[in-house]
């Protein structure tokens, strides 16, 4: 069997040459490409792609596979469930079959549907009108349905579009750790509103972009980010991409009017970056070497982002920095103005700007709707209601437009559905990791102010970031916390750090 | 018959769809990649030049050029030499000879020869100790001599190897030409070193990166590069190259230290990005949407570097910009003064920092040596030697290091042997191409003197650009200019100019 996984090594490293050239391409989409070159871009991207999923399909692997004794029950094949051979076999039977099961002829009708998805998309966005996007929506929808069928699943549709971002996470589990999150997340919003609210003007002031990339810059590298495989690129719209084992970059986007966008940002992808560059050496350069599921990856990019760099600590330690980057800005800005300023809770529309607090509940909402969408129960057509009725129900405000509403993300019209859920367990697993930290080094709070990072990239490297895919994202919570996902944690990490801020 | 190039036009569009994706990533690797990931690159650019000439080389292309009524004595097939299908299959035949004359073995033992010879290369040159790159020169050579074998030729193997860099160009016609030029060159550079050197020392001074990045910006735009469909970035060693038919990127390297390597190198990109962005649409796509050959390529870049951008008239036209970005530095050096430092000749070792007049005699020294190594009457045992002697020759000076002599250049570690002749021939046409164009508007030096630079560039799309390769380097020279290629245009464009600046 060692000379069957050698064979599909060395296909699936081609494979993952083909994607890395076409992150490369797509980096430079996103970065630095001149607006006339983009049509042929997509040609491009869509060659290698095609390239990338031949190797992946070719029927070799299938053979090879099929002789590693891979099957839907034992996945990881007659290497065993528990070694690093087993979770190769894993993953890669997954990809596999997830690929052959999807008729070439529904990728193809997929594509389409999601290319005209997302112009229409942007049109109805732009004039705010659900109609224009209504008929794209019902065609996404019932092809991504569809893929669902043809991929398979044990309980719910649902499952098999989850997978996809995902990996062996299923709809019951979700259902169930949102639910007891639901009413807490309610319950705290409730209680901060009935407090006075926290001052944050002092973050809509000029501040020059030079001096956001410098001191953003320099807070990375502190972090822990490795510059010597890996760089900070500005786009639209920020993200971390890996176009190699040692090429991880991440990318920001700063706002002269407003501090908040620029620094959080880039700590939030960096959160992502130190993820991709912690895999063991063992794992490089093979399909395990990327982060388990998308869940996980947000757990590291909202940890570094709200639970350090939103931290008293965080900013104890970084606050006289502020100060020389920013004088005139900041001279009069106490700490405890400053951390109460950048953890300022308010229920909004739209869910990209929420704060910590509500952020669930704008995806509990989307679980909510995409549920009812995919099992039939509720019609595109009736959506606009359903989606004001679920924001009153949850945040306790109704958008009074479609853009503050259902048009509010590329997302649908991208046939990612199934996707909004792995952004609260981003949250989720967050949290319980957090305690399990602070359940080692005990004083979290001293080693932040301190700044000493290290320490925890050191004990996310080790906990975590090294296994890249070799566990799935369910074995690595109950490794590194001792149980399965639950919700307590991250309702008490909420509970304690707005108690201090709103003083309930 | 015209469904057979439909067929081979859609696998060349993969092909060059490949070759796009390969120049993505590496303009990544001269531009922004992080060190540690240079490694890794390597191997996705093998992997995705691989991939391009398994399509260039696949059976039904050769199956489709036979049915075409292709061959060695008609490559353009039934489609007939004067036509632009005729040209597609005359580019395509060459091309696909070529790769499958070249043994797979032979194309791996290059590869791994020319990988070591590199590095031997640099460590030789970083040492000044020819002997270290002795061993892997003489197998570079001997891999080179046997390419030129497999391809075949009619007179000479140089021939087999010109013909990559400088399609359907010949020994033999190089050195006629050649001949004449070098006395001329000879002569031209014995009489100005008579005269009393220029002074040049103003070009020396200090010169904010930014202030130069700006200047030089708004020169290249305003001598007509569309920045719509193309960019520019910093480089160690400045290139051109095309990521897609609307995507041509130029580089550029700025000296604090120096005012002319920054924006005379960009200026030289900007002619070679005016030919890649000058293509007809009805070639956009195809393999004719590129250079017919070097040669015409470094016409261009020439043409603009140095006939225009090192002209007098177009210092009128620019020095007042020059002394509002530079005050101090040029607030006192008035044109004439200007106009002769630029062009300062003065014979040096180095081939790169040569002057317009001493350049040429540098690339026939070389073409001397290349010519005999390639015959067998020169050992690379004895090149030390040789180069001296022909530097003494040519040049009048003679290197006493072989850093400043035979081990100057990276190209023959590289194996291009063959490549040299481009540089010359590129300041030989873009004279006799200067001399038509003067034939037209007649004033040339109005023309600049007021900026019209547009009116180059038009002349230049329409007689040169436009085509792309679906002309042979010949048939341009002859089409343009109404004759072939000779030294006399070149002669007579240095004789006139110089005469004027060191007054004989």
């Amino acid at each position: 069997m060692r000379d069957y996984i050698g064979e599909l090594k060395g296909m699936t490293r081609e494979y993952q040459l083909l994607n890395e050239s076409s992150a490369i391409l797509a980096w430079d989409q996103e970065t630095y490409i001149p607006p006339a070159a983009l049509p042929e871009r997509g040609e491009q991207l869509a060659l290698l792609q095609s390239l990338a999923h031949k190797k992946l399909t070719s029927p070799r692997v299938g053979e090879l596979l099929a002789a590693c004794g891979c099957s839907d029950d034992a996945p990881w094949g007659s290497a065993g469930a528990d070694t690093r051979d087993g979770a190769y076999l894993r993953e890669l039977y997954r990809a596999y079959t997830r690929q052959i099961r999807i008729p070439s002829t529904l990728v193809e009708a997929i594509a389409r549907a999601t290319s005209a998805g997302q112009a229409a998309w942007a049109e109805a966005r732009g004039k705010n009108d659900f109609a224009l996007f209504k008929p794209y929506l019902e065609k996404v929808l019932s092809l991504v349905v569809e893929k669902a069928q043809a991929v398979g699943y044990q309980d719910h549709p649902y499952d098999a579009l989850l997978d996809e971002y995902e990996p062996w996470m299923t709809t019951s589990e979700i259902s169930r750790v949102f639910s007891g999150l639901e009413s807490s997340l309610k319950g705290l919003a409730s209680r901060i509103s009935e407090r006075p609210q926290v001052d944050d003007a002092f973050l809509y002031q000029s501040f020059s972009l030079e001096k956001q990339r410098k001191f953003a810059r320099q807070i990375v590298k502190e972090l822990g980010f490795d510059f010597s495989g890996g760089r900070i690129d500005e786009t639209a719209h920020p993200f971390t991409t890996t176009l190699g084992a040692r090429d991880v970059r991440i990318t920001g986007r700063f706002r002269e009017e407003y501090f908040g966008t620029g620094l959080f940002g880039l700590i939030h992808e960096t959160g992502h970056a130190l993820y991709e560059q912690g895999f063991d050496e063992e794992i490089t350069g093979n399909i395990l070497a990327t982060g388990t599921s998308l869940g996980i990856h947000e757990s590291q990019s909202r940890t570094w982002e709200n639970v350090v760099g939103r931290s008293r600590a965080f900013w104890e330690h970084y606050l006289p920095l502020a100060r020389e980057y920013f004088p005139s800005q900041f001279k009069d800005v106490g700490l405890d103005t400053f951390y109460r300023g950048i953890n300022r809770v308010s229920p909004t529309h739209i869910r990209i700007d929420a704060d910590e607090v509500t952020y669930g509940l704008h995806i509990i909402l989307r679980f909510r709707l995409e549920l009812a969408l995919v099992r039939g129960d509720l019609k595109v057509d009736d959506l606009t209601g359903a989606w004001r009725e679920a924001s009153r129900d949850l945040l306790g405000i109704e958008p009074e437009t479609s853009a503050e509403g259902e048009l509010q993300d590329i997302h649908w019209s991208m046939g990612a559905i199934g996707y909004f859920p792995t952004y609260a367990l981003g949250n989720l697993y967050g949290a319980q990791f957090w305690a399990a930290f602070e359940n080692t080094v005990h004083d979290t709070d001293t080693l932040i102010r301190n700044g000493d990072f290290p320490v925890l990239r050191n004990w996310l490297r080790d906990s975590i970031h090294r296994h890249g895919a070799s566990k799935t994202a369910g074995e690595l919570c109950r490794e590194v916390s001792g149980e399965d996902l639950k919700p307590d944690f991250l309702q008490d990490y909420l509970e304690n750090k707005y108690r201090g801020i709103y003083g309930f």
